[in-house]
């Protein structure tokens, strides 16, 4: 049952402001290693609200030391941003959300504009609608309702608005070293409505796959690179299919493959009458909750031997495994910490059930919150990743109110509003 | 039989100076679209030789109307080089050599610099060494000794230094367009000093390979790109097997493939955890002599056709196919053509005995000058092809002196000298 009070604030959830801040975060084209005017964006946004606002340059050479750093893409610049809504010695609940989005692909694929909102059919389109500027303005939203029902909080809700997490947390990383922590988090990714409380890993992998150059008019002369690569690529999809069988567990229950290996890039060759001696493979490498992610890379380096051993050319010019850029670890928060029964809680309350509780399948900041932070945490948010990093990404309208309600909910009695 | 004179001209011939032209040239990093230092390198090396040269700015927009144009590298610039020696009304041998150099490939599997000439072992490494500055070297060897020994032609003989070879031949056909045309010519392409009456032709192609890009965390909503290109891969496999051994001919006996079917560069997506949305596939199609090219790319956008309608993502996106920059058609000589004649005279003549007669598996510029300038042409020259387009690519030094003596012979004879 909802207070008199609780109702009073969600009944402050401006649906408009809601979309109007969505679209222009949308409008903003903060691709990994751009994301400054998103961050000054939101830096002023939140100082809007009344929140105090902590905006700070993030000292990369610094944070590079750190052993759980990690970043795809270099940046010289980045901004840190937090804004926080009370300032009471009581419970400290973290939002966590990120600026950053992947590129677009194949613009021939979408039929939207991917850097421009567009509402239709109660959806929100764009790159990042749903991962997760969807979120940032729900939790937006959220803030803006406790500030403009004078709330009261005996502890303070922090909004943390971080770059650089589709390639390897370095903003959340930085803000959790800056001292940003709190008695629990709720990171809005999309769980379309689901409670996660746990998240598997995935480590960026890159492999080096030799051929022998030659023109391509006595091509068997040389030996393609691309050639090579087939017994490689097999013996990759045959780890996947055997680790994804082997690692099942109940929270993943939905997924065939919860543990994905999937190449992202591949790229071979300079010339097109020349034999490739050179392939390059990029990809991310699944890794299972409670599994040993050192072990796991023996495994693949292992898979990778194996066929490189029964291949002529690959026997004696090997391929190199590198691991670098985002080294997404998994993490599980208990089912008994404060802030699963928070959340749970309110999800209840406003959708009159309890929420259906998976794991999800992608690496995200909830890592370095529970792990390096020590914050335990939570996923919770609008939008189906399935809709993520691909074109025509998009957001149900409906359920970014509902994500607002649960985070404004949640924050009013784990923070003890008043 | 040698004549005194003719001894005379050959005992002309300098090593040193061929091998300091080598090394010239070598150093001279032209790589397509860069060719005009080295083309003015040569412009300046025959005019001190004494030639008439002819030098011009290439028109690329009028060049580009041509039927027979193809170019792969843009360039908004590019010079043409012809020397002429002599200048009389008699039989016109034409000397053709391109200055434009394949990129280096993967460095680390050079031992020596690329764009910096090594002498070890009685061999010249580098760039271009045989493919083919080693050939120009041995021409302007030739065209030196003629010079200094004042020899008085009936005829001439022009050196046609040009761009472009590798990437479509624009250079010839510039050339020829601007009236540099002969009863004769020698192209002094890798031929391990075979005489070669006729090459394969060789078209670039271009395959877009659709999929579906999705997170890669949940894989299996997409489709990706590089799994989709698999069964196309093994059809343009299966389709270059068939054709070789359907159009065997008795020139290129001793290749299993002769009409190579090579994939030069692959590329696909643009962030290691999203699914590739789309494979770029680029390479030559080897053609036969004789063949029609016309129905050779029909048989090959069947056998990509027929691949994508047995996959169900390909069957709705089917995969598209290009044919883009270099379009190297096939050509012959006939076997009693005076070229043919007197250059088999004139090895036979140098080495003892008469040349082997092979056909070369790879498109040249000899094919501008039979189809375009209907110049009767074979390619004789120094150093593998096998040797080219790849790592420490070298020629031999005794070759090029071989070359360097049967050039000159040739000319003596076929533009009747004295």
């Amino acid at each position: 049952m909802l207070t008199a009070r609780e109702a009073e604030v969600l009944n402050r959830i401006d649906r408009d402001e809601l979309l109007g801040d969505l679209s222009a975060l949308i409008g903003i084209e903060s691709l990994g290693g751009a994301e400054t005017p998103a961050q000054q964006w939101m830096a002023a946004r939140l100082a809007g609200l009344g929140l105090e606002v902590d905006t700070w340059d993030i000292d990369f050479p610094a944070l590079k030391k750190h052993p759980a750093f990690s970043m795809e893409v270099e940046r010289e610049r980045g901004l840190g941003v937090v804004g926080t809504f009370g300032g009471g010695e009581g419970p400290a609940l973290v939002l966590n959300g990120h600026v950053d989005v992947v590129p677009v692909g194949d613009i021939s694929q979408w039929t939207v504009p991917p850097f421009a909102a567009t509402i239709r059919d109660g959806q929100v389109f764009g790159r990042g609608a749903c991962d997760m500027k969807g979120g940032i303005a729900a939790a937006l939203a959220a803030l803006a309702a406790l500030a403009a029902s004078k709330v009261t909080l005996a502890g303070r809700v922090a909004l943390q608005s971080v770059i650089a997490e589709e390639d390897g947390g370095a903003g959340t990383l930085a803000t959790i070293l800056r001292g940003h922590r709190g008695d629990g988090a709720l990171s809005m990714e999309p769980t379309e409505l689901m409670l996660a409380p746990t998240h598997a890993g995935a480590l960026s992998f890159r492999i080096r796959v030799p051929g022998l150059s030659a023109h391509g008019c006595v091509r068997e002369e040389g030996v393609s690179a691309i050639e090579t690569f087939r017994p490689v690529h097999d013996a990759l999809l045959a780890l996947e299919a055997d680790r994804n069988r082997r690692l099942r567990q109940p929270l993943f229950a939905r997924y065939r493959l919860p543990y994905a290996l999937s190449i992202g890039r591949i790229g071979a060759g300079d010339w097109p009458s020349s034999v490739p001696d050179l392939l390059l493979c990029e990809g991310r490498y699944g890794i299972a909750p409670g599994e040993d992610a050192e072990a796991a890379k023996t495994e693949f380096e292992s898979a990778v031997s194996s066929a490189a051993a029964g291949q002529a050319y690959l026997a004696e010019h090997p391929p190199e495994v590198e691991w670098w850029g985002g080294q997404f670890m998994p993490a599980t928060t208990p089912m008994d910490a404060a802030i699963v029964s928070a959340t749970t809680e309110a999800i209840t309350e406003l959708t009159g059930q309890p929420p259906r509780v998976e794991g999800m399948t992608y690496g995200a900041d909830m890592r370095l919150l529970v792990n390096q932070g020590g914050v335990p945490t939570v996923l919770f948010g609008a939008g189906n990743v399935r809709r993520a990093h691909r074109p025509d990404e998009s957001v149900p309208i409906d359920d970014l109110l509902t994500v607002a309600g649960v985070i404004a909910l949640t924050a009013l009695r784990f923070c003890r509003g008043s």
